[in-house]
């Protein structure tokens, strides 16, 4: 599939940008690749992924990925408004283990499809 | 306090922005402005809004916000790193009703400071 800057052999998820592990694709362009997540927490949850191996968002304050994270946050309402969430959606991005993150490559959660819980902790 | 690009007097956080209702700050710059959260969900709960009136996360799809859009995701990281949240820290924003979305302006939520539930929806 894609090139993976930075490519890591031992990531999950840049084996599936390689097309080694097989995903479902939702959205994909040159920067970044969306697919529905294994274990969805709603009717739709999607994972949006750069084509590079960040590690999380805790490294978007290096002004190198300054457009790749403008290009990401521009992709997700287009994903949202395909999948039809009119009626809400919510972005969520785990940094660390106090977060739960369990694939150190950067993802951003889109989550809708019902009334989400107003508990985001 | 701020100049609020696209003012809304019905906005209460153009209102916060202006000075007009009182908040506890963290961070500020031209662009942007970073408050703790009157009803926080863990030990550290704070908002980072732009000093314009935007609806949403689902606006950030317009080229215009682009940059707007890269400035606060790199400003997250560094916020949490002043707040010490080396365990890890999670990002929220939520759009529309579905997602709980209570005031219209755009908001980025950063929350940490203990293990935050894995459950994001």
């Amino acid at each position: 599939m894609a090139d993976v800057k930075n490519f890591d052999s031992d990531c999950l998820f840049c084996k599936i940008l390689k097309g080694d592990i097989p995903s479902t694709k939702v959205y994909e362009d040159e920067l970044c690749y969306a697919f529905r997540d294994i274990a969805p927490q709603a009717p739709t949850h999607i994972l949006v992924i750069p084509k590079e191996h960040i590690a999380s968002a805790a490294e978007l304050s290096a002004a190198e990925n300054a457009a790749l994270a403008a290009h990401i946050l521009a992709v997700l309402p287009r994903i949202a408004a395909a999948e039809g969430l009119t009626g809400g959606w919510r972005i969520v991005s785990n940094v660390g283990p106090d977060a739960g993150q369990t694939v150190p490559h950067l993802h951003f959660h889109i989550l809708g499809g019902q009334r989400l819980s107003d508990r985001m902790a």
